[in-house]
């Protein structure tokens, strides 16, 4: 692992400083065990700055930004800046106002805010030349992330910055020096990822001497994005200005009698940048509230009035970081050490960071039709990176967010009920389908809710939005892989990732049509359920390409994760890819005894670089052998042990996997976080169970990496887990008993938690063979 | 004056066809009266397709379209093609949905729709080279147009169109010949006056096979302008397609997995055709209904469902003709001609063609501030080109349309609130201010139907808003004009224009602030109101651009109109624009007889060719002598002979201008209509008084030119004007009396008309001198 020296340094001073605490104690804070600072290094792709649970805004420090001139062409930056901040770069561009955490795709940076002294620049910079511009350097020994709390000193101006935020506003703080030439600069073309300058209409207001109104039109990776604002100062500006960096081929028209560069109230244009200037006594602190809405400046006005009615930026930060406690509390954990508690701390904020609050105080958002709607009865989410997301994270939410969860999957029958094609959410953002990666997820998501009894909507119409996103023909192979009963590579690619992952989808229908008793539905499903055979390939033992002639592909490359008919994964790893019909996969892969050999090798064989170089996002440290964990269609294969005779291997690797996957520094995630799937990988992993197959009832117990966990429970239960005897060694689960009785199942069922209870797992250093 | 024989020979034998009726019979239609070509040659800028009175949708051909590859630069087919339609042209291109009547700048042309038959075309082509795009031949023998109808025979696809409308639907039906290839081509990319690309983004959903939704965002003289829509098909298209003409800098992304070139319902892009199939009959009507709105597809399609609710064209033909016929019905003339009673219907329907309805059937509308707003309590209308329509057309809406001009009164109070400038509206368009021309009128329009008592709402904040305005120093000069008393041309050029307009709108707060006892306001704006005469110069007897140093500039071109201080005019018209005190002009140029011999020669002086060449907008005929009518300034004129011992002199010039300036034929009127101004000049100048200061309750007694003609009030009462014995010879008023009593004096009020009553003009051939 690359650690560079400061940060490192960094890490063990905050670790000697405080008392190498192995538990929390009753009633202790929760929040400082947060650190948002977790993955901001190289593939974590998580931001560090402030948020608060789910919310609209994450007003977040950007370190870089692509710029706009780079024009059509596709820039490799787009990974390294999805989240804005890449912890070894030396400046801070700005603070913006909406990011993403731990994807792997890029868009929003919405909204850059900057404090300046001296001479007044309109240009970023560079960071070999941050004086060329607004951006500063700063250092990591002058900077603090917390739950909801971002400071850091930028060096140059001798500003420092404060951060925090409630739902729907960004609360600036900068203390700044003596200086007749302080300025705050909004860059309105500032984004991130800045594909050929996404940018497509900014229209500002400058309303009075201390706020500002406005949106910002983008097609970037949502290809019909606007975000509004109202941006209020704590101090009236002593006077402000603009410069237009537009091309010149938009009409300017009558507009060109005014002075527009100066003081002039009334801006539209593709790129603007915008500048307000005060004086400022030694230590001032200049504030300002930020609000957005997906719906109209008038409705972040009245966000921001809502929200946060008064100045006090130490209450915000407070309150903010309040709603992180109570939302921590849920999960009470005792640990071998601080780092496991900061681990999982950190993992349990990764995953309460979205899907993002998407409609104002007074329940607009705007819609998939692009047209204002209003939520009746649920809050609407946005950001929904279903194809990792549907794995671990909803069925977490499951446990522990049932409320949220319910609503979340009301805002995807919102989206499918907007849909001109009919079909749920792939991959959604900002009233957007971005259609990134595969499958039809959603529906395993809102199955697993229907399965698990969280969905208090129609659950026959839900179904009926399932089945008509799966019989979409024109997405994605699903016209071929109804006609053919798998994905022809020849026509499609990825055809055996995507025949997988189609025939899991499908088996979750069926799950709830059976349930409903709709048994015509369960049959097409059922059926279509096991398709996953058609691409099988018994000569080889792999899931294999086939063609549209109903062949096998005759070039196979089982390592390559390129071109090969899989994405994000290789056939190795693909070849797992039954989770709801693990026995027969295993029956048709030669039996347990083989399976188990097979298995045993992804863990250990050794992949040649020249794959590692194939696979994205993902650091070197993000594989082991042929596992890759950075992605995610291996999560659920350590657990597949459970199915053969010997479960006890998934307890000694996922306890493998934990320890060299999660660590408590910047660049403790090997891969993206994926929108909270690594991290809910983490938490279930942690607590010793794991849903291998959403929308069936069941967790497969793995082996818990705490001392004890007290889940509360949104019914008013708790369930409470305890390893007797747990170290990194003892990690083979000797017994397990629920509420006083010996288990004699090596999985729990979701009503074994949400009944309440007690769990406790005997723990030892030598596995279970029997 | 040139007329082409093919419409020369048109208008002919239409004259002929119909007898030479002279009066409009009792319970005659009017409806035949309009003749929408009137205006469509040369410089009238009026547009021949279908609409209602005040209508969102203008449902118009287009005859040549300016390509968007000519970027960057100012293109002088700007004012050629500001409403769409010039009649010499040999092609119509298609049928868009939104049109300016009579302006001299353009915007609009939204939602091209073009009927086709044989192999597929998505360009437009040339008028050289119709076969290499849709467009089409056409031949004037084979075009007709009537209020709310419009139809044109498609030479090459042998297609017959036809347009109708109701406010917010423009309904098209074309008679297909057979054909296995027939297409509707919905060209998304068409604008009128498209400088530099004015699309923004495009976005459309085809949400089944017979109904399309979507909007237009576009960067034209309106800066952020959006117009969403939805299109609803008679019949089944079998397939679909549409191809993106964007410059390759939109990023595609994911969307790229799909074929969004054929049957893709979900397109959204900067430059979008699309194309929509059909097999046809011999004979077989395609009907199209296409809604507008200015807030959302929800909106356009709940217009659509409301007003139009069936498949009947004739129907919605005859209830929009309806419409006009009661809206004709307020004035019944009789007249000499029927080429009489052609014009001055025309000229009527011409009035009401705007400003225009801008609200949705549930009372939303897109406000300035780019939030939805709802018109509670009023109809929202936009479109207010007020530098021209401030002068006869909304004091003419005070006698005819009280009602509409009270809702245009709030609506440009609703620009006000809106407005970041807190300004009432300059030129206003689609939610947006242009700024084009000088002044700011709306406040003779609210100010006007305030001292006319139609004004319904609070009359202190309507003047708060005209107060407002009038001290917004950022715009256009008023800063130095407030602080000097003039405009200052080195400074601020077409300062002369500016002072003069400046000072008379100033007028009009002064008798608002008087009758509501505010005297402060009073006050200021009494004095700012004789600030004209800082640019007097007695030495010349011109007003005169004067510097910021107190100084007259020495260059001093009285017959130039650029760059002379001016603006549409030259100092010899200009030097007459103080409507609101006149005797105090006239006093100061050098009195009466000396102003008489002025006057008259504005009228018979010859201007030099290199002159006329400075003059935009105006056909050679829209000049007589230097007097230029189809420039507004002067259109109070002739008029100003009321105040000298000439007056007869008024009615003389009158009929003169009215005989030169108003054909009933295509190239009939001299200049742009501009939205209605030359038309409400022609319709209170043919009735025989005019509004020389509105905001005085006088309308000074010109020379009617009809037999007679009774006015219907919306307060129930009739004005009935008679004049005896007119002829194109006995032009000159005799005597006058009112109810019965002789008038002695030359004006009547604006209560002489509500009370209603009987006006009878005594003519005769010569002048009465004393």
């Amino acid at each position: 692992m690359i650690v560079q020296n400061s940060f490192k340094k960094q890490v063990l001073t905050a670790l000697l400083a405080l008392s190498v605490l192995s538990a929390v104690a009753q009633q202790e804070k929760l929040v400082p065990y947060v650190n948002p600072m977790i993955g901001t290094y190289k593939m974590g792709h998580t931001y560090p700055g402030a948020t608060v649970p789910f919310g609209m805004v994450q007003l977040s420090p950007d370190t870089d930004t692509i710029p706009y001139e780079a024009e059509g062409k596709y820039n490799p930056l787009v990974y390294k800046y999805c989240a804005g901040y890449q912890y070894d770069d030396k400046t801070i561009v700005g603070f913006s106002h909406t990011h993403f955490s731990g994807t792997g795709h890029s868009d929003l940076g919405d909204f850059l805010v900057m404090p300046t002294t001296g001479p007044l620049q309109l240009n970023p910079g560079t960071e070999e030349h941050p004086e060329k511009g607004y951006r500063s350097t700063f250092s990591h020994e002058e900077e603090h992330a917390e739950a909801n709390y971002y400071r850091v000193k930028l060096t140059e101006p001798g500003i420092v910055a404060e951060l925090t935020t409630s739902t729907r506003v960004g609360f600036h703080q900068y203390t700044f020096p003596k200086s007749d030439q302080a300025h705050i600069i909004l860059d309105l073309m500032h984004g991130i990822y800045n594909y050929a300058d996404k940018n497509v209409w900014t229209f500002v207001r400058v309303e009075n001497d201390t706020l500002i109104t406005g949106y910002r039109q983008t097609a970037g990776w949502a290809r019909t994005r606007t975000v509004y604002f109202a941006m209020s100062f704590s101090k009236p500006f002593v006077q402000y200005g603009a410069k237009d960096f537009s091309k010149p081929d938009v009409y300017k028209g009558f507009w060109r009698k005014f002075d527009q560069e100066h003081n002039f109230p009334d801006l539209a244009s593709e790129q603007l940048r915008m500048y307000f200037d005060f004086k400022t006594t030694e230590g001032e602190k200049i504030k300002i509230k930020f609000a957005l809405s997906p719906v109209s400046t008038a409705g972040a006005l009245a966000n921001l009035k809502q929200e946060i009615p008064h100045w006090d930026f130490e209450k915000a930060k407070a309150d903010g970081q309040q709603r992180w406690e109570q939302e921590l509390q849920k999960i009470r954990v005792k640990a071998a050490t601080r780092g496991d508690l900061v681990n999982f701390y950190t993992a349990l904020y990764h995953t309460f960071l979205g899907p993002t609050v998407y409609n104002d105080g007074d329940g607009q958002y705007r819609g998939l039709d692009q047209n204002n709607h209003t939520a009746h009865g649920f809050t609407n989410y946005t950001t929904f990176s279903l194809w990792d997301t549907y794995r671990a994270l909803h069925p977490f939410f499951n446990i522990i967010q049932p409320k949220r969860n319910d609503d979340m999957v009301k805002s995807m029958l919102a989206h499918y009920d907007q849909s001109v094609h009919k079909m749920l959410p792939v991959w959604s953002h900002y009233a957007n389908e971005n259609w990134c990666m595969i499958g039809y997820h959603s529906v395993s998501v809102i199955c697993d809710a229907i399965i698990k009894g969280n969905f208090t909507g129609d659950v026959n119409r839900a179904l009926d939005a399932c089945v008509a996103t799966a019989r979409y023909r024109k997405f994605d192979g699903i016209g071929y892989y109804i006609d053919l009963g798998y994905v022809p590579e020849d026509k499609n690619s990825s055809s055996v990732s995507k025949t997988l992952e189609y025939a899991y989808d499908d088996w979750c229908i069926a799950q709830v049509a059976k349930k409903l008793n709709r048994q015509d539905v369960y049959a097409e499903f059922q059926k279509r359920s096991t398709n996953w055979r058609n691409v099988y390939d018994a000569s080889t033992g792999y899931m294999r390409p086939k063609l549209s002639n109903g062949s096998f592909r005759k070039e196979f490359d089982v390592l390559s994760t390129h071109g090969q008919g899989y994405i994000e994964g290789n056939a190795w790893n693909y070849s797992l890819y039954v989770p709801h019909e693990p026995d027969q996969m295993i029956a048709g892969m030669g039996g347990k005894k083989r399976f188990v050999q097979h298995l045993d090798s992804l863990f250990t064989m050794h992949l040649p670089d020249e794959f590692f170089a194939d696979t994205e996002d993902i650091t070197r440290e993000g594989i082991i052998g042929n596992y890759v964990h950075g992605n995610e269609p291996a999560h659920h294969a350590a657990y597949l042990y459970h199915w053969t005779d010997q479960p006890w291997k998934t307890q000694e690797r996922t306890r493998m996997i934990l320890k060299k996957q999660y660590q408590p520094t910047p660049d403790g995630l090997g891969g993206n976080d994926d929108c909270g799937q690594m991290s809910a990988w983490y938490i279930f992993t942690t607590l010793g169970f794991y849903p291998v197959a959403p929308a069936s009832d069941q967790y497969i117990v793995g082996s818990p990496a705490i001392q004890s966990a007290t889940l509360t429970l949104e019914n008013g239960k708790t369930f409470a887990i305890e390893a007797k005897n747990q170290s990194d060694k003892n990690v083979y689960v000797q017994k397990l008993v629920l509420n006083g009785k010996t288990l004699n199942r090596l999985y729990l069922t979701h009503a074994d938690i949400t009944q309440g209870g007690q769990l406790t797992f005997f723990m030892g250093a030598k596995p279970v063979k029997k």
